[in-house]
């Protein structure tokens, strides 16, 4: 027998269904420590809050006034303690010829969005939504300086059942030397419509929702928010801007200025028409890899945790949705100020 | 704008990731009918439970003694009473090119597999385990009969954090007018693997891991259980017939024999070594679409819910594991009786 755990990541490809495994020893060394049944930890031994800075890895960057890694700080962002990958790797080799071993190589940070514990999307400012976006960009775009990451992944777990093991607001960047199945997918979709069509598919269905109603939600100058066509989850919202651009990381600052208001909006009308409000919202931008199309349009899905998927899901990637998005952005709507 | 809800079920495809999407408004009619925080439904109020077939519509098999739909039964299998899909169909039109609605058909039923409501595989004799896997397999070969599924998906949701809605242990069938898309991607691999080597990938896989041992759990007869080489979840575990065979539907009773024995093994060295027992499986089986590659095995997937699929695997259909699969199948080996 061989070793029995990877002593560091490893990236492993499913021989029968093609996705990507990160089997990442250093996020848990036992089981238990998986358990998600104590209460979340409150302000005061939270290693995200003002004066537990001694508690992160030492910051890579921060909106401060004072010395790194003190308090008084609006934003910061810090190494995740538990890298899914980092620049550590496995001897990557697979013995049989379906096995397909990668280096488990990546970047894992995390921003922490605000200094208070409670502070949530509803409740933010323009200036605040503005600057945490502000920071995911150029977190990115400093990513992307780096030719080994074909794909960052920027996502936000709020709450419990969103799969959040820490309460205080932070969103995570995580940058991966491979492009995703369903981002490359994606590309492929908008590849095909623009040789069809010599159009965006994204900037055509914002023409089409815009025009039509049924799903529109919500539009704020050069953004807008969308119940999508085929949503997988009840209350399932996109965010768009509506000027084309492939690279959140490339995005000018007006643009990001009203995509962060209307993200704003989302989460307010979120609360008041949802009893849960446990949420994902992950960002996709334009893989790297050049051989993917280079048509793109960047955008933030925002799904909620309503219901739960379960085996159908598991096994099928169909979604079994009883909210349509009529009815849901109707409910949106209605929620609006 | 258009009629605000579809008033039976409908099946659209996602124009950006080509994944499939059930919105089935008769499953809730009300957001508020999600909610999953109230205790479970115990015995006496369970519309599964002997004293209650009342509750659940007429039933299309029985493995009983008395007349249909009394109690004195084994075993029944009824329609689902809030089915994703059915035999009615919404009006089957986009409007845009790229809003593919297909017409929302499908057989949805439940397997209720004991009269116990507390019931559970690791529980079950090789009898019970056997009568089982017969009747589903008597189902989907019942469904594919008829021309219309493409695909039939069956799965088993135990416990709430595993989706279930219901305690009182029981499997679903669900055929489909589509060929979900892993379900193409796998057939896929198969018929690849095959024209390179001329042998089946899951049979080659068995090898191996009957003789590397690393990731092996346990064999009996014609059947096995193995952690597969790109695990998603801590813990899963897969579980064959170690003879070859394309559909589930098609297998002889002396390898249902053999797999029963092997499930009931698996569900109780699962029970043994895990703080939590919830759980999914899935089985997979050769779809029906003759243009996809004709060789293929069919298998149950067993997946835990230690973890949460977070923002990240919602995003990318990349899993983050942190329990190695050689670490896991260990942990159930010496689990064994």
């Amino acid at each position: 027998m061989s070793e029995p755990h990877p002593a560091r990541a490893q990236i492993r490809v499913d021989p029968f269904g093609g996705h990507r495994v990160i089997l990442a020893p250093d996020r848990a060394n036992r089981p238990y420590a998986y358990a998600k049944s104590d209460p979340p930890v409150e302000r005061g031994e939270c290693p995200f809050c003002p004066g537990m800075e001694h508690e992160t890895p030492p910051e890579l960057f921060a909106i401060r006034d004072d010395a790194p890694n003190a308090s008084g700080w609006l934003a910061r962002v810090v190494p995740n303690k538990f890298p899914a990958l980092n620049h550590a790797t496995d001897r990557a080799e697979g013995q049989a010829p379906w096995e397909l071993v990668e280096p488990g190589l990546g970047v894992h940070e995390v921003v922490i969005e605000h200094p208070d514990h409670r502070w949530t999307w509803a409740d933010a400012s323009d200036e605040e939504a503005q600057r945490v976006l502000a920071i995911l960009r150029d977190r990115a775009a400093a990513h992307a300086r780096d030719e080994r990451w074909a794909y960052t992944q920027i996502f936000r777990n709020e709450g419990r059942e969103a799969g959040a093991s820490l309460a205080h607001p932070h969103t995570q960047v995580l940058s991966l030397p491979f492009v995703p199945l369903p981002l490359a997918r994606e590309a492929e979709s908008f590849g095909a419509h623009h040789a069809q069509t010599g159009r965006c598919l994204m900037c055509d269905v914002i023409e089409r929702e815009r025009g039509l109603g049924d799903r529109w939600i919500a539009g704020h100058g050069r953004a807008a928010a969308f119940a999508p066509f085929a949503p997988r989850f009840a209350y399932e919202t996109w965010i768009a801007p509506t000027v084309h651009g492939a690279r959140f990381e490339e995005s000018p600052d007006e643009v990001l200025a009203d995509v962060a208001r209307i993200l704003i909006d989302v989460a307010r009308r979120m609360r008041r028409v949802l009893w849960r409000f446990d949420h994902n919202w992950v960002l996709h931008t334009r893989p790297r890899n050049p051989l993917l199309p280079g048509v793109f349009h960047w955008h933030i899905e925002w799904t909620t945790r309503l219901g739960r998927a379960a085996g159908f899901e598991r096994a099928t990637d169909t979604y079994i949705n009883s909210v349509s998005p009529e009815v849901a952005a109707a409910s949106l709507r209605a929620a609006g100020e």
